[in-house]
């Protein structure tokens, strides 16, 4: 029922509305907005659904919000939203938390055997029809460390630890008992623990403490043999310096599902690196994902206007949901 | 010491010599031979050492062996040697059982990630400097099928089973109770379970029973999402319905790793056929491999020397090495 209570929800997409939003317009009334018009969306809506994770429209129509009280965001990652006026503000912040973390970790084990294997050599002498033999790497036994200790690197570590690698996790706490990592070490000895890994994952969320934080420096201290995996976000690396040790063999690859600048530029580097698998910011998405993320909003959503707690809220001093939450 | 009653020991091997064999060299007279001078080894020889394992040079020169009461094979399928004339012998024949298992176990859980996360698309795509996001396959709660119950299909099946798929086996023997398989299904019913599986995985021994099972019924049978692996024999496999079922979509996709004809032929149409992932016999072959497969026959040489039993010793009747044996 539509009445003069019913509360207003702005919706940011593109062309692609979000599927399964029959419920929540049958208790609200939802305005489906691109980027363009998302300050109309706002002005007089209690709550918006930023379905277009990757749009950053949301700081330059925040002045029209004048009864925002709550902000959800269709991803894992905040990023885009963490800017002073919302952080600074009431509205609460929700994330998607928890969709994307099996098939992210499926993902990186994926590229792990992969490199282990040289699938993307077999791949390539076979586009040449040749027949050569190698010898490839054993993936058990091998270690990795997972940067990030969030529910997605949680995700990862159990799954590669199930593979048989030896995992220890990086984070903002050190401890030596955690259930999925067994050890975390704390992330201000990053380049003092790199040398000890085959394989680094970075998953962390981005925040002002970790932009950049795989830099020369870091790449210089990791094994020639180590590879880089990167399903967190690309600012967390700082990309030159990235394509300097692929190039000067300082690391022997990496798998890159997320960039600086996506979609990654048709005449970047990364392309064609020896060494380098790029995705185009796909890893965590499988059949079905949009539905999902759609379930978990509206889950929130039903929450939200029954007045009950709301799930994945968002401290939005520190950047992320903080576990336990 | 090497005196009058020295064993003598052939090796059919190639150009290249198996690593390592000082020990055996010290107390054995080891005659090093390609297949052109078998018969010649072989004569006087009480032992062979079939270090090129792919070789079917043995029948032809079997009419040498005078006095030989054991053949170790470095492989852990038997068929290059299981021949009528030794079948029928008294000569021992032992296999290399064990040391492949994990390393053709994670190229599996390897194969099938790369389907499911399209892995070869994300490649060509690089390889076109193209951003082209795609939705990918869930890997956990697939199903999958390995048909051969032996050491190495075991290896795959707790591999996969901690990736989170549900596995079935496929044996000579029904059972419901299998530590590393739960339901095992007999070998007979091979057609009629066909069409629960995502991922079939073919690792039998090659004998008279597992010859071209996989042949037009079986395909039209898989699902046509079902993806088709062989890390065991190409001969299990009717290569030509293989093709035809890929050809007309009955089935998704194959990775092979073993072929009837070996290297397989630069015009083969399974080179170029879509869905298909080609690698040459390499699965197992990890980094130290070959000095893992001298060891194995070292160990078994001087159980043999010493008179004690010797390990995988190959029912010849079954073609492979009993399990509890």
């Amino acid at each position: 029922m539509i009445g003069p209570k019913t509360p207003v929800l702005a919706v940011l997409c593109g062309d692609q509305h979000p599927p399964d939003m029959k419920t929540i317009e049958s208790v609200a009334e939802v305005r489906y907005s691109g980027e363009e018009g998302l300050a109309d969306a706002l002005r007089g809506a209690d709550a918006l659904f930023v379905y277009d994770f990757l749009s950053t429209a949301v700081p330059a129509a925040w002045h029209a919000a004048d009864k925002l009280r709550w902000v959800h965001i269709a991803s894992a990652g905040v990023d885009p939203v963490m800017f002073p006026e919302l952080r600074a503000s009431d509205v609460v912040l929700t994330n998607s938390r928890g969709v994307f973390d099996d098939s992210i970790a499926e993902y990186v084990l994926g590229v792990v055997i992969a490199f282990a294997k040289d699938l993307p050599g077999s791949l390539d002498l076979q586009r040449q029809s040749r027949w050569q033999h190698r010898e490839s790497e054993r993936v058990g036994g091998r270690r990795a460390l997972v940067v990030g200790t969030g529910p997605i690197g949680r995700a990862i570590a159990r799954l590669l630890r199930a593979a048989g690698l030896k995992v220890s996790g990086m984070g903002r706490r050190a401890r030596e008992d955690d259930p999925d990592f067994g050890t975390v070490h704390p992330s201000a000895d990053l380049v003092r623990h790199l040398p000890e890994f085959d394989y680094v994952i970075a998953v962390a969320p981005l925040t002002e403490q970790t932009k950049g934080m795989f830099d020369a420096t870091a790449f210089a201290a990791m094994k020639p043999v180590a590879r880089f995996v990167n399903v967190g976000r690309g600012e967390l690396v700082v990309t030159s310096d990235l394509v300097t040790a692929l190039r000067e063999g300082r690391i022997a690859g990496a798998a890159l599902d997320v960039f600086e600048t996506e979609p990654l530029p048709s005449d970047h580097p990364l392309w064609t690196l020896d060494g380098v698998l790029v995705s185009p910011h796909m890893s965590g998405d499988f059949v079905g994902w949009r539905n999902t993320l759609v379930e978990v909003f509206a889950d929130n959503f039903e929450r939200w206007h029954t007045g009950r707690p709301l799930r994945n809220v968002v401290d939005k001093q520190l950047g992320y949901v903080p576990s336990g939450h």
